[in-house]
């Protein structure tokens, strides 16, 4: 299974189109046509990249008529476009997710500093961030060599499975730890991905105690990384950074002796720098 | 000016809060609450990372009770978090830019042959569109060395002073172009910076004619960048690509000798390849 198809999969069981409101917002506070509106751009992805208004209805759970009001209003803020047939998304909903990135100075950091460690061990690098039983990706610097994975800032990938996510489960408190073990759907993603609660808990405690996780093939065939936290001022994990390459690229044993020191210095210094930030 | 400060600019000239419907969506197919729901979150920014209540309703012109059944349907949908005195932005946001590029396979494309340009030059490479008058960053593969230029896949710039944003001006047929010059903002935004309609129209012919657009310190101070144009299987021009990199690291007619040959071939691939996937 690639990790678009895991991300997939994982959204299937853990998102639904119209979530409808949650505990924090009471009944008379919700505002059923945003939730309806942000629902319409999510009906679009890879396997349905443009859709009819019957199409998008279906998919959101809606009256085509409101569909169809949602769509105009979403077609005159410039965020999807049509040709009177079908609808598309418009990369200004790239302003969005960049709006999130430029109030969060942590990650001009991060960035700075896996731009500097991907060059310097010449792999892709990201960073992520815990969200449900996911991680999401939030910031990515490729190496030239093309991996396979082709994920980009905004996917999700289940964090059990992850070396990230192992990193991020490790910072949760006890209870917070088994909820989402007991919550998260842990089928295996592969041949090695190592998927039930009392391994995973075990192995948790150990990237908890040793500082860094360690993972082969266990999300995707052939793809292995390391992974380590950052910390913000108050010593609070805010995200994870990895760096990942090919099983055929580094002889074994490269990964632990090459790749993690370089990743440990990488994520001391983004310490350092949230540190002196403040 | 930097190019973050050229781009507050420019949104604070081209774009309200609260747009209203634009002509394309007839009154009664107005959806307000989606309007007002996408204009809270553009409310957050840089200088604003973390908001009140009452300055997010002040931003948006909204009556704070308004502003809360938003902010609260927000939370709900996990895309704002507060705590109780000031709310903020959360990273699912993310995953709506991540829609778009997952539903336009152009990227993926581009994305690939730009992180081989960037490891070849050893330069940060980028891609972008047109979107009303300024380029939109789609594609970022930045280079370990960090540019001054700190900027991310969503953020604006001014078209008329960027290498990429006159390539795509040059795409423009004659009328689209005049309206543009007449309505941008034209002012300079470095001492560099051409900024005269009759200038700029000059340097948009010679960019068609040419097939691609070097610059100088137009956009920052020390920044220089090539451009070129990227088409699709119409032959219809669908982004600008572009390399950059600072005046005190490569020696003059560097960028014109070795960085542009380099993208041009980087161009004519992604030509190719979308060709080839029709």
């Amino acid at each position: 299974m690639s990790v678009a198809e895991a991300a997939g999969r994982w959204d299937e069981g853990t998102r639904s189109v119209l979530p409808g409101p949650g505990s924090d917002a009471p009944a008379t506070e919700y505002v059923r046509a945003l939730d309806r509106g942000l629902a319409v751009v999510r009906a679009f992805d890879a396997q349905h990249p443009r859709r009819s208004l019957s199409e998008v209805a279906r998919a959101v759970g809606l009256a085509p008529a409101t569909a169809r009001r949602l769509l105009h209003t979403l077609q005159a803020l410039d965020y999807v476009r049509t040709d009177g047939l079908v609808w598309w998304l418009r990369p200004r909903l790239l302003e969005l997710g960049q709006a999130y990135l430029a109030t969060t100075t942590v990650w001009d950091v991060v960035r700075e500093r896996l731009t500097r460690l991907a060059g310097d061990v010449r792999e892709t690098s990201s960073a992520g961030v815990l969200e449900g039983d996911d991680v999401l990706y939030v910031v990515r610097v490729p190496y030239r060599r093309i991996m396979s994975m082709n994920v980009e800032v905004g996917t999700r990938i289940p964090a059990f499975a992850s070396s990230m996510g192992r990193v991020l489960l490790a910072a949760l408190d006890a209870d917070a730890l088994e909820a989402t073990l007991a919550r998260a759907d842990l089928r295996p993603i592969t041949p090695h991905t190592v998927s039930s609660v009392t391994a995973l808990r075990d192995l948790v405690t150990e990237v908890r105690e040793q500082g860094w996780c360690l993972m082969e093939q266990e999300l995707e065939a052939g793809i292995q990384c390391v992974a380590a936290p950052v910390h913000d001022a108050s010593g609070r994990v805010v995200a994870a950074v990895t760096v990942s390459t090919h099983t055929t690229r580094v002889r074994p044993g490269e990964l632990r002796d090459r790749l993690l020191p370089a990743l440990l210095e990488a994520a001391a210094d983004i310490d350092e720098d949230l540190r002196r930030r403040g």
